[in-house]
């Protein structure tokens, strides 16, 4: 079996972290690892499958030598190397917003629109981490009931925000404990004991732009700009997993019985969904899980055709890392690479 | 001015104390208060205007030098005594769930039905904390604009559990600083660093009693069934004060500039919107505050007729016990008592 030379861009990052990790677990076929971060953490040290491997810097040249690289250092790194590692011969696979939209790049989510890889120029975008684990759930039950309308409400962790975002929820909260003030120096307020509905920037039309990319990356993943979204994006203070209050409208009738069943074969999907037993997904066992998990699923009661359901994933993980290696060893499997 | 005897049932609850602290607050015209609750508690003592005043025991008997009695003790007591304080010729505003259902009991919000209390027998119900802020931000619009169907995701605090659920976060946050493991008492999960949806006990159509009561309480309050309402209630790791994201379809075409400008002058709502300023009402800001906040105030960009909202308060003053006196304050108002 071929095995390829593999650098992570941001490999000291949240995100850059469990993309080594997820390759290490997922046995994937690497012949070399390249970690690559900025110039202040050049000669750093990571270990990987029990070797010690010193982080480069990412720049010109440094892809010269590699198959694939697992971008997620930010969208000005992303704009600014993902071109040069391309044209070094790499495939970027990239994490951040800087190509997601871009018509020539395709954004893939490897249950969703495998099919859209094929059409890659060497630069694949991974798509945002709220719309990744919502469309995991709902291609399966759009598949057989034709998604309308979704409206969503999001509970988002800090690590969406990476480590910054980790230790400001954790030096609030300690903070809090010893009677301190609480700094806020990420977040636009306070993010322990709160719930901000503001993620990523304000747009024109009043949606933030994390709002608005669960939007416009549905449109494009599922090849339907007719599917109306409408999303609220909260971040709460939940170090890792969103969740998501999805509620959908389907052309054809939907029944509960019938999309439970079709969740429990779809890929990536768990159903996690007994509320006799108090069982439904919840962000604080999930982290450093890989699937998507759905639960609460129930007819909605305000609607003829329509569902509600309850989804959690890790952020990191399916929501980013895991995503981008799927995509990844997508291309190995169908080829095009 | 006539002054009144009042009663708080529940009197060293999370509600009761802040129905004292709000009918001290507001100059309500008291002759006597008289606070009320378990045997346990007999002879505690309470401050009320500056007075030290000794808790008695809420039984039979209690009532019969009272003109009104505030309950907050939970449904068992509020069905066992509620009917021996009307008895006891005492008007009873009660804030569990025993009896805002019940057709001969009338559900007030004062902004949004107080005609309703024109009908009372000596007992009436205080609505839901969830349904209060929802219905005081939505009344105005559904006045002008025919509310046809409602979609909501809520982020409530564990003060709706009272002084349990306040202790519980609080222990477990502490306990995580202190790297122990969580004692999980209260709440069916850890509350801390979590997003739980599961608020009350789960029905037999997939929705928890939460959730019902704000589909529910909103039929009876605005007098009618057809309005659509589709629920998701969740739990998060805030103190005090739910968040709502709230999302309308209406029968008439509705605009933010039009929604915006009669919210301002809705009573008890206000606006709190100015994203240039990362201005939207935020839970850890407003705690024992008054109003119902509404902000993120946005076109509902997926149906023709929809708007999109954040709505936050105080669910132990508006959502409770400021709700619970102004009942009695609009009853004297409308010469009803």
């Amino acid at each position: 079996m071929k095995k390829y030379r593999v650098g992570v861009v941001g490999a000291l990052g949240a995100v850059g972290t469990e993309m080594l990790k997820t390759l290490e677990q997922r046995d994937f076929p690497i012949e070399k690892i390249k970690p690559l971060d900025i110039p202040e953490n050049e000669g750093k040290m990571i270990v990987f499958r029990g070797e010690r491997v010193s982080v480069e810097v990412a720049r010109e040249g440094a892809f010269k030598d590699l198959d694939i690289a697992l971008f997620s250092a930010g969208e000005a790194a992303s704009l600014k190397l993902s071109p040069v590692a391309a044209a070094e011969g790499c495939i970027v696979i990239d994490n951040s917003n800087a190509f997601r939209m871009n018509p020539a790049v395709p954004l893939v989510i490897p249950e969703v629109n495998p099919e859209d890889l094929k059409w890659h120029k060497k630069i694949i975008a991974n798509p945002n981490c709220s719309t990744i684990q919502m469309l995991v759930a709902l291609k399966p039950l759009h598949d057989h009931f034709t998604i309308r309308r979704i409206v969503v409400s999001t509970y988002q962790a800090v690590s969406g925000t990476g480590i910054p975002g980790m230790a400001e929820l954790e030096s609030q909260v300690r903070a809090y404990t010893e009677g301190k003030p609480l700094d806020v120096k990420v977040y636009p307020h306070q993010i322990a004991f709160n719930a901000i509905p503001h993620i990523d920037v304000f747009m024109e039309n009043g949606y933030s732009r994390e709002e608005m990319k669960m939007v416009n990356e549905t449109h494009k993943m599922l090849h339907d700009d007719s599917i109306a979204v409408c999303p609220t994006a909260v971040r709460i203070p939940v170090v890792r997993c969103h969740s998501e209050a999805i509620n959908i409208e389907t052309e054809k009738p939907i029944s509960v019985e019938e999309a439970r069943e079709i969740l429990e074969k779809a890929p990536g999907v768990k159903v996690m969904d007994d509320l006799s037993k108090n069982l439904y997904p919840l962000a604080a066992d999930l982290a450093g899980t890989d699937y998507v998990y759905v639960g609460r699923i129930r007819k909605d009661i305000s609607v003829e055709n329509g569902l509600n359901m309850w989804v959690v994933a890790d952020n990191l993980r399916k929501g980013a890392a895991l995503n981008a290696v799927q995509i990844a060893e997508t291309l190995i499997k169908m080829n095009l690479i």
